[in-house]
């Protein structure tokens, strides 16, 4: 049993075969498990890496049927059901579950893989926070580079992350840079999202939706609706309506697609490069191949894809395992159930936006605020990563500074102010 | 006013001088402040970076006169009182501090440089755990590393640093890695230390080398005394004895030098490269220029140079401070004094010797473990970090694995087996 990927499907599947005595070999390209709900909180420097990583191996002590291993996948060979290495090595199983999640999707806008930043993986989340330092270290040495866009960031996608980003960079910038950098011009800042839909965050409710977008406007964000990201400068974002915004740092949110593994695996390929599943999870035509997580397209009773969401990864994960286990067993599989418990967006101070369980009970405001920092809290990994996010959130919240904000990406901080196209 | 350098020194005079209202520039290679003598535990993941690095601004919101820096110094002119920044920024102020900390003393040994893994920065700390998860992650793949000395850990030097880290491996070896690796061979491990002189820790007493050699033997810790490292190669270590040792990780331990930058400033170098001062600690010939901390050859009373302590770091800071203001004030200097709190340093699980007060009283075991904690604890600049650092300590001690094992620096993780020279 292979599985392939350390996020919330494949530790969930790993887990949960392990549980009823299944082999299981876990290959992931880190050592450790990252929350990913969270990376935007670790990017704009309110949460530390070792609040949402966790080792593998830490978290699968007591499974001991459970195997790791550290490694790049550089291929993988579906009709073998083994992956090979990036140092060589050849693994496989009888059964291989592919749940090495996705990767930013650019669509093909020139200039995003080179100056755009996802945020997708804890890597990603470290290099954008030495960005944002290092761009505002510029400003405060020196206010020319403000003419250069410098306080200018652009946010591509009104959904979940780019909201949450958008709301958290502003908090940095309103609340916590005057304590950090009293001379700078934090009223000149501006916090720009663009999406080519006509709202924030597709798929809540109208109320949250309005809700949301009057919180970040009050907070100084600005909306671009209806409106494509045309190319992606060194200096400056065009839009598809024609006009420019001069920038150097634009966060890329605007959405996912199977990480370049899978993708390539000759498997059949829905939305945003998806792998279509069966509705037991597995691959059409490969009952013994389970495509989990933000890689899989996974279409529920109803007809509709499930979103890209960790419930619906972890859910999977438990699920997929169970059919495997029918699998081994030689019962038959039986069609995946994704059991709603609602969605979440953290909108900024005290203000946050929930809708819980399938009937999509609407919170917002501070209570939301209350609800979105108990589930994300309990639903960290392992008991130093839940308290120190605790530990963490209560510094910043009470005191206003950003105890995390430390660059450990030196490429990232420079910023070559001369660099046009 | 210039202070170059953001360590125990740097801080500490910055953070005097302007409380007495003195403007103060401050210039750190990083925007954080390090707590140099737990780097040990976060390169065997026994703390992670958050709970020993703070923001340089979050430690002077409230010192308003003091401006920051982060830039890499690339020259010092000592007459014009002037340094340059590796990105062409010249600064300079009527005085000049220099507390720029120092980096391994790799006294010319061939293949250190290349090999060996100091610990100074934190930086260092991160490379060497990516390092050490990687030679074991290797070693757990494939018994056949054994051979090449996968788990032989060689550590040049029985100072505080070699002894510390000594420890912190032997604990991770044998208490933390059954739990995540159950196959691992941690019988085989060796943990040797090799210094060119006849015992432990130099500078503490008999009794407190006696105690920590037979700790550390206790454990597993090998010592090769009256031996120093003739070469390092990439799969071994050749000792001046004429013996080898087969290892994939050299620990350097081993003394520090003046930093570069300051070591190049043509002014006069005492032992180890650093930089003569006068009783009041300027330079001789320069009474506006002051050299601190681990930089500076600063010799006591009795004609004893002072450790690179960082008390001795923290207090001279203050001093200097307090030179500078007289200088100001147009007032005499006055020799610096240095207040002997004691020496520390942790052996192990319930492990520790302390020398307490000038007269060195004497702890070892337990107690002496209970005030190590306490002291450094409180030491840690910052709220968070305090507390960060009392969780993770908690969830080793408790649960005997490692929240913070975590390979962030890929190049160190993948070793290259097949290398020799």
């Amino acid at each position: 049993m292979l599985v392939v990927g350390g996020g919330f499907a494949g530790v969930a599947c790993a887990k949960n075969l392990s549980k009823y005595g299944v082999e299981v070999h876990l290959v992931d390209r880190n050592n450790y498990h990252q929350f990913q709900p969270l990376l935007y909180q670790v990017a704009t420097a309110q949460l530390g890496v070792p609040d949402i990583a966790r080792p593998l191996r830490d978290m699968f002590t007591k499974h001991t049927q459970v195997r790791i291993t550290t490694a790049d996948v550089a291929s993988v060979d579906i009709d073998a059901r083994t992956i090979t290495t990036a140092d060589g090595v050849t693994l496989g199983g009888d059964i291989l579950v592919l749940a090495a999640g996705a990767r930013a999707n650019f669509f093909d806008t020139p200039g995003a893989e080179e100056h755009a930043y996802p945020l997708y993986c804890l890597d990603d989340a470290e290099r954008l926070r030495s960005r944002l330092l290092g761009i505002i270290d510029s400003v405060d040495r020196d206010a020319k580079y403000l003419d250069q866009g410098a306080l200018n960031f652009v946010i591509v996608g009104a959904g979940a992350t780019g909201v949450e980003t958008a709301g958290a960079l502003s908090e940095l910038i309103h609340d916590v840079l005057p304590h950090f950098y009293p001379d700078l011009p934090v009223h000149l800042a501006n916090v720009i999202v663009v999406d080519h839909g006509p709202h924030v965050l597709n798929g809540f409710s109208d109320k949250s939706q309005a809700f949301t977008r009057k919180e970040l406007e009050k907070v100084g964000v600005e909306f671009r609706f209806g409106t494509g990201v045309k190319e992606i400068h060194p200096d400056k974002v065009a839009l598809s309506d024609g006009s420019e915004i001069i920038t150097r740092t634009v966060v890329w949110a605007g959405g996912l697609q199977a990480a370049g593994v899978i993708g390539a695996a000759g498997l059949p390929q829905g939305r945003g490069g998806r792998i279509d599943v069966e509705p037991d999870l597995s691959v059409t035509g490969y009952p013994d191949v389970y495509v989990l997580g933000d890689a899989a397209n996974i279409i529920d009773q109803h007809g509709n894809p499930l979103p890209q969401l960790g419930s619906v990864a972890q859910q999977a994960g438990t699920w997929a395992a169970q059919n495997i286990r029918a699998n081994i067993a030689g019962h038959p599989t039986t069609p995946f159930t994704y059991h709603d418990k609602g969605i979440m967006a953290m909108v900024g101070r005290n203000a946050a936006v929930a809708e819980l369980g399938p009937d999509r009970h609407e919170l917002t405001g501070p209570l939301a605020f209350a609800a979105w920092l108990g589930v994300h809290a309990s639903l960290l990994s392992g008991t130093r990563q839940k308290l120190g996010a605790l530990l963490t959130w209560s510094t910043d919240y009470v005191s206003k500074k950003r105890p995390t904000a430390l660059v450990d990406h030196p490429d990232d901080y420079r910023i070559d102010w001369d660099a046009e196209d």
